[in-house]
C-alpha cells in the first residue's frame, strides 16, 4: 500500500493547510487533487470559488468548518466541477512535492475512545489475566477520556521519545528514564465543525450537522509510563507527549459511499445510544514500520460507532467546539495481523515481530518510522486513500 | 467570609475581563481595585499605562499572558503606582456592580491533579474499604488527568445538572437519568502564560517563568456517572459537563508573601520532582452552600506542590500553551470541616449535613448555590481575598 499522499481522486477532495518555500503567502487552505494542491484563496480571489465570508482564505480550516454542512456541500460541489479539468488551473495549483503541510485546524478538545472490542479484549487479557477481559461498563457505553489537545501534531513531525517514571512489578521503587515500551495506536479521528450549546446533548441523528471530516490518528503511547501512572484517573503522561494526525482532512461527504453496517450490539444499549440508521465505515487501515506493513486493522469491526461516540460525549450536556477531535481508540480486528498496536502485535512484548531485514521489534526503536494510511471501499466506485499519518522516533532529550 | 468580590486592595490587583451594558466597547481587560474596575484599554489610550503591543487592549488575557514575567512585573508596578490614588481616575473606573464578568482567558488544555493526601485517602477508604486507601503510585507522582477545556465557565454561570448512565452495585443493568449525586470539588488553579517547546520539560525552578496567575476552581462532579464510567480510563462525563473558575485571576506576584513550606514528602521523590526551594501557599478556602459555610479547606496541606505539578506535567516533553489551566485537585484538610467535596463531607452520602434552616444535604439539589472563596495570609500585611467562584444548579434538560 502506498505511503505517500499523491493519488487523490476527484471523489475525495480532502482539505489541508500548506505553505510553500520562498513565497510570502504563509499558511493557506488547499484541496488535494492528483499530485497537486488547489490553492483555495487563489481560486477565490480569481472569482472561481465563492468565498463570501473569507473563510476559505484564512490560515486554518476552523472558520470554514464553523459554517456548517450546507456550506460544506456548496464548496464541495464547486470544487468537484472546477477540479474535473485542472488543465486551465495552472496558476492556482501547487505541486504537493513542493508544499509543506501544517496542522489543518486548531484543535479544541481532544477525546479518545476505546471502542474496538478486539483491542479492549486483548488489553484486558494481558493486564488482568485472572479476570474478565472486558470491564462491566464496556458494552454499555463507549469508554473514553480527554487527551492533550496542545500536543496534537501534523503528520511528518518527529516524535521525541518521552522520559518518565516507570515501575515494573519487581522494582522496589519507581525509576526514571526514557520509555522502553514506546508504542503506536492506529485510530480514525473525527473533526467537529459546528459547535453545540452547553446543556444540550447532540443526538446520534445530528452527527452530520456537526462533524466536518475524518483524519487518521496515531495516538503514540509509552506503555511503561502509562502502566505505572494510570490508576485511578486514567492515561496522562503515557499519552500526552504527542498525538499525530494526517495533514489531509477527508470531508464526511467523500465517505458517504463507504458506509457499512456496524457489528450487532448485545446487550441492547440505552435509548440515547440507539441510532435509527446505524453506520460505520468500510475503512481498512495499514500500519507500516519503516515501509513494511505490520498490520491491516479493519475499522468496520469497531463495536461503538462514531454516531454513538458523539451522542455519548455530549449526553451530560458537554458542548462541542469547532475543532474538537474525537478518535476511535485503537482499531484492532480479530486476527493477529489486524492489531493496531505493538502492545497487541507483540503480545505485551513477549512475541517479537520479525522484519524482512531480519531485525525484530517488540516496541519502537529510535529512528523507526511509522506510517498509517487507509483505504475506504466505496460501494459505487474508486476507493479513497486516507492519510497518511507518519512520524519518526527521535531519541529522548 | 465574604462571597462578593468588592474588597480588592492595592496588594492584590487581580485581572479580569468585563463588559458593561449599553456601551459599545465589548469585552475588555480590567483590574479590580476596591469596589471598582480599572479599565486597562482606557488607561492605555489615555497614556497612563504603557501598552506597546496592544495586549492590554485586547478582549482576553491571553496576549498579555504570553508576554512573560518581566512585562507582568512592569505592568504591576505601573498599576500599583496608578491605583494608589484613584481619585483622579474617574473616567477609567467602572463600578463592579455595573459590570458583567466573562471568562478572563481562552483555556488551552485543562489538567486536574489529585494532590491532597486527605482527599485521596478519604476517597480511597470509601471506594476501596478493604485495600490500602492510597494506590502505590500516589506518593511517587502527582496523579492527574486531562479535563474538558471547552466547558470551563466563569463564576456566575448556571450549572445544568447532567444526565447520564449510572449503575448501583445492586442494579442488574445501568439506568439513564439526571445525576442524583451532584457534587463540587473546591480547588486552586494555575494559569500558564508563557508556552514551552514540545520535547523540552519545564523544571520546578522555571515555574515563575511560565505561570501567570491563580484562580479558584469548582470542578463540578456527578459521582454516580463517574463511578460507573471511570474504569479503566478515568473520569469523563462525570466531570466534563462544567468546571467553574473565578472571574478574577490573581497574579502570582500578589501571592509572594503568602508562600509557605509544603508538608514533608516520604518516600523521597525522584530528582525531577525535587524543588530546591519548595513552596506552597497559605490559602484558606471557604465553601458556602446558599451562603452558609460548609467547609474551610487549607491549601497549605496539599502533598504535591504547584511546582511539582508543572514539572511532572511536562517531564514527558508535553508542551505548555498560553492559557493552559492546571488545578490542584480537591483541597481537603485532615478535619471534617476541611473537606472540599460533599462526597467527603457526607461520607459517600451516609452522613447528611444539616443547615441553619433545618434542611439537610448529602449532594446538591436544584437551586443550590455554591460559592468558593479563599483568604491568603501574607507574612507582611493585609490578607488577600481570592475568588469568588460561584454557580447555581439548574434542573436537567
Amino acid at each position: 500500500m502506498r505511503s505517500s499522499g499523491t493519488e487523490f481522486g476527484l471523489n475525495h477532495l480532502p482539505y489541508g493547510v500548506f505553505s510553500t518555500k520562498g513565497d510570502q503567502q504563509g499558511h493557506r487552505l488547499g484541496v488535494a487533487i492528483g499530485d497537486q494542491i488547489a490553492d483555495l484563496a487563489s481560486l477565490a480571489s480569481a472569482g472561481l470559488l465563492d468565498d463570501p465570508t473569507g473563510a476559505l482564505s484564512s490560515s486554518t480550516l476552523n472558520r470554514f468548518m464553523t459554517e456548517g454542512p450546507s456550506r460544506w456541500a456548496e464548496v464541495r460541489a464547486q470544487l468537484t466541477a472546477l477540479l474535473a479539468d485542472t488543465s486551465k488551473l495552472g496558476a492556482h495549483l501547487v505541486a504537493q512535492s513542493s508544499a509543506r503541510m501544517h496542522l489543518a485546524w486548531d484543535v479544541a478538545d481532544y477525546v479518545d475512545f476505546y471502542s474496538s472490542l478486539d483491542h479492549a479484549t486483548n488489553v484486558g487479557k494481558m493486564f488482568r489475566p485472572d479476570a474478565d477481559a472486558l470491564l462491566p461498563n464496556w458494552k454499555h457505553l463507549p469508554v473514553g477520556y480527554h487527551g492533550r489537545a496542545g500536543t496534537v501534531v501534523v503528520s511528518g513531525t518527529d516524535i521525541v521519545r518521552p522520559s518518565g517514571q516507570r515501575k515494573g512489578p519487581n522494582d522496589p521503587m519507581p525509576v526514571f528514564g526514557a520509555s522502553a515500551r514506546l508504542d503506536i495506536e492506529a485510530e480514525v479521528g473525527f473533526v467537529v465543525g459546528v459547535p453545540s450549546q452547553q446543556g444540550s446533548p447532540v443526538p446520534t441523528t445530528a452527527f452530520a450537522d456537526h462533524v466536518f471530516g475524518v483524519v487518521l490518528v496515531n495516538d503514540w503511547s509509552a506503555r511503561d509510563i502509562q502502566a505505572w501512572e494510570y490508576q485511578p484517573l486514567g492515561p496522562f503522561l503515557g499519552k500526552s507527549f504527542a498525538t499525530s494526525v494526517s495533514a489531509w482532512v477527508t470531508p464526511l461527504a467523500a465517505l458517504a459511499g463507504a458506509r457499512c453496517s456496524p457489528p450487532a450490539q448485545d446487550p441492547a444499549v440505552l435509548p440515547y445510544l440507539v441510532d435509527a440508521d446505524p453506520w460505520s465505515l468500510d475503512l481498512r487501515l495499514s500500519v507500516e514500520l519503516n515501509g513494511e506493513e505490520v498490520s491491516a486493522p479493519p475499522f468496520s469491526t469497531m463495536y461503538w460507532t462514531p454516531g454513538q461516540q458523539l451522542a455519548h460525549m455530549t449526553i451530560n450536556g458537554a458542548s462541542l467546539r469547532t475543532g474538537d477531535l474525537f478518535a476511535s481508540g485503537t482499531v484492532s480486528g480479530p486476527t493477529k495481523h489486524e492489531r493496531g498496536s505493538f502492545l497487541e502485535l507483540s503480545w505485551g512484548g513477549t512475541e517479537p515481530l520479525t522484519f524482512a531485514d531480519g531485525s525484530t521489534r517488540t516496541f519502537l526503536l529510535d529512528g523507526d518510522q511509522i506510517t498509517i494510511s487507509a483505504l475506504a471501499q466505496t460501494a459505487n466506485g474508486e476507493p479513497i486513500h486516507l492519510g497518511p499519518v507518519s512520524g519518526v522516533i527521535q531519541s529522548t532529550y
